[in-house]
């Protein structure tokens, strides 16, 4: 499929900032949930309604690398997308672009998998497979 | 004056919640700094802004009243009036209401001392003070 | 009964700290929590175990006020007393001292509802309440 | 050199969990920083020092991997090792442990880049870099 991203925007907050004067790169782990978050509400399935089917998406690895720092009040953009989906596991990337010059701030990854409400590793629901299967930008 | 007040709104983050299943209490203390963030920039004078003239609105009190929880994925808004401004001081009063059915989740208020650069008490400068005057739901 | 108080010690974390050099202001309501969490463990029902019985002590209400300011890497001591206790409410005062030289940073208080797995209102078991009522620092 | 770690410990507070009931997942990257802090302290360089001789340790990249969940009041170790020191960079490991039986719950890594007051890449001193070397659990 040609390339599906969803972006969420909003202004870095005071409480984000650290004494160096700059978002404190636990921030951005935060962002990237945020991200996510948004991603599944464009998809059509609130992150919400997944845990109400019974499911969690655990995260089970993170990573960021950080290039140029954001400050209070920026407002910056977490672009998302879903880049592996398996059976029990999906894989997400995110960028955190400056939105006033589209400057590259900082990238991850996260690595999720399946939990049942007994936080065992399970099967995701078929439609939800689909669902998000259809908007991943997979390598196969 | 009539009412003024300025509205913020936005998702609940996961990171917010706690192992109630609801949000932290926190949280809401960072939110109304975000809705004096959003209602600085609304009145035309980002709080980055201030900050960059050499002063500080640091905070001397703040308290909070919870009322209903929040939970993920709910969108909130927190609805802030400037309720006192004095040369050195200014009170900030915050309602956070869940934006699906304006419930009144939690409420507060903060109490800012004008700081100068080197941390020392000062009078804000006088558009500052006109500036935030106009805009104060102020009791006299 | 004479003074009851417990202390609580720990560095304060660089994630802590803002954009003005100094913890941020919801830090503190974080650390009263470990206050009253230090609280309970010493007096013999860590807040752990109160949640395994059932209940939980919601927070109806927090304020602080803020007298001189933390940074990285400063040992704090949260000082912390319950001052009441009803069958389904308690009180609690916090100090925030600066180990080096006893300086008070910030105080304040926290008032808690308890309730159930429901999250309705309801009488704590007679045990806890008697616990609480021996470590009560009250005012009859 | 043989092996060279620093570990500090610590009880989950209740605002580090989420709705899940577990720790949340950007808290180990907060406590990875602490264990770091806790590194500097005890090899006699506290990073509050660095700062003050002019230097800051920036992150350039961190990564966690989530093996177990921690919960509330669970008694946590952060094993800190510093495995690789260069004349501008360095990188740390981490393992969070389970104090109660010692069970691994999480790893990670950082890699800092030196940075002066200007926010420019800097040699460290030679003595801030010698110091790091010789606690240094480095591959040559």
């Amino acid at each position: 499929m040609t390339d599906f991203f969803v972006d969420t925007k909003f202004h870095v907050r005071y409480a984000e900032t650290d004494a160096m004067g700059i978002v404190h790169h636990s921030s951005y782990i935060v962002w990237f949930e945020e991200g996510r978050s948004e991603f599944m509400r464009r998809i059509g399935l609130p992150y919400s309604k997944v845990e109400d089917m019974g499911f969690y998406f655990s995260v089970l690895e993170v990573n960021a690398r950080y290039i140029s720092p954001a400050v209070y009040d920026d407002i910056v953009v977490v672009r998302t997308r879903l880049v592996e989906v398996k059976s029990r596991k999906l894989a997400i990337r995110y960028e955190v672009l400056r939105d006033a010059d589209g400057k590259l701030l900082a990238e991850g990854n996260s690595l999720h998998i399946c939990l049942n409400r007994e936080f065992k590793i399970a099967r995701m629901p078929q439609e939800l497979f689909d669902l998000l299967k259809r908007h991943c930008v997979c390598e196969e």
